[in-house]
């Protein structure tokens, strides 16, 4: 099944936008899980079994698996295979290379982890997206304008009277159908000009509600306009949200998700 | 030991402004390699033993390993343990994410992998940049204008009368002093430029040479002001160098060196 398809009967399914991100942090998961095995998949396993009725996809962001070695890409690749098939998984990894190599990176997403979809940067250009988009049932994020302070730094450069982002954004529209864009929610004028640009059909993966103090309302009602072309990610404020674990973080998912159905047009 | 003083020690000791590049593909290695435990670290390890008094870096291309899964990132942690102290380890992954992930990014490269330097992606400012920085004997290459054909669709905007390479060559001089950039040799006239905006205390990590086709002539005269501020990366002529390997591999890496040599200032 094609991703789109896969995400619009997810977003049915469990009525909701909502993407739960897998920032798994070894140091801020419950004391009684780090004497597992694996404690960043069983941190991964409740979370998943407390969340998948709730959710539209999981997103895994790959620095925190990384970060822990052999033992962290282990329990990436094992949360792949607890996560139900018929929720689509993104990869955040943000990747960005010249072809060859962006042909192997394509590989360890898609063939490796087994992901549905990937974020990438736009840096290179073309060649570097290409060889994801050839796995015609995936999707392709490339990453537009981001949520962090320093965004500005390069994306909101003038060139030619537009913005990088706003550029970066054309290209995305001409990269192909399954090619989507992130958008952080702490810029959400950037959402709007960032779906006119791309029109209805593609997807706007947007991170930054919760800790990074995005602004929810805006983002939805700037960026759904077909009722189910965005995602919003919440990662921190959901998986260490307060309160016991893990009913608190079925809790917040729960709220995050009722929040944004608030503002979703239909 | 900083990275720039192992560099150049290495510089010195070997007479060589060469980093092989190990993009080791399991399609691609020997056949009597293939059965054993990690074909990959095989490989390399036959690499490192013939090439390690030719060299003064080795950049090793995170796409390969990760595109092997569990088996890979075991190649490329061991890989890094059989390259001799004095030689320095480039992890090239040319990561870019917000702050908090980008520390995990930096943990990953620098505590779990025990890189020297790394490869970054510019595209979300001084945020993503900077918990790499914070690691100060540590050096980080940032991507200002890579040698891949479609380079020029976002590098070679025009931002205010320049192109963005050059203005991120002018951020990449502001960062910090141990803060360089690489610039494919596939562009030898923004080698030149890049080296005006960074002055001579800056090393330019310089790929593209060998089956990319990039001009070496140019990319050492341009790039290699002060003797020793440049790194020269060949990867696929140098690992599959036709002939019997490795001393094909040997020959290859030397001839490299030579040539580099031949347009070294002093």
């Amino acid at each position: 099944m094609r991703f789109v398809e896969k995400l619009e009967n997810a977003i049915d399914k469990n009525d909701s936008l909502l993407c739960v991100g897998l920032d798994t942090d070894l140091s801020k998961i419950p004391d009684y899980l780090k004497d597992d095995e694996n404690p960043l998949l069983s941190f991964n396993k409740e979370v998943v079994s407390h969340t998948k009725d709730l959710v539209c996809s999981y997103k895994i962001n790959l620095a925190f698996y990384e970060a822990s070695g052999i033992a962290g890409v282990k329990a990436l690749i094992d949360t792949v295979k607890i996560i139900p098939d018929d929720i689509p998984v993104i990869i955040d990894g943000k990747r960005g290379d010249i072809g060859n190599t962006a042909r192997m990176y394509a590989k360890a997403v898609f063939e490796v982890i087994k992901g549905d979809a990937a974020t990438l940067n736009p840096y290179l250009g073309y060649d570097s997206i290409k060889p994801f988009l050839e796995y015609e049932d995936r999707y392709v994020f490339v990453i537009c304008k981001t949520s962090n302070p320093s965004s500005s730094e390069i994306q909101d450069r003038k060139v030619n009277g537009k913005r990088l982002y706003q550029l970066v954004a054309e290209r995305i529209k001409e990269w192909g159908p399954n090619c989507g864009a992130v958008v952080g929610a702490t810029y959400p004028e950037e959402i709007r000009e960032v779906r006119k640009i791309l029109g209805d059909d593609r997807i706007i993966l947007i991170p930054g509600i919760g800790k990074q103090g995005g602004d929810l309302e805006k983002s939805v009602r700037y960026g759904c306009t077909s009722g189910k072309n965005i995602i919003i990610n919440v990662s921190r404020s959901v998986i260490y949200a307060e309160g016991d674990f893990p009913q608190c973080v079925r809790d917040a998912a729960d709220d995050f998700r009722r929040n944004i159905n608030l503002f979703r047009p239909f």
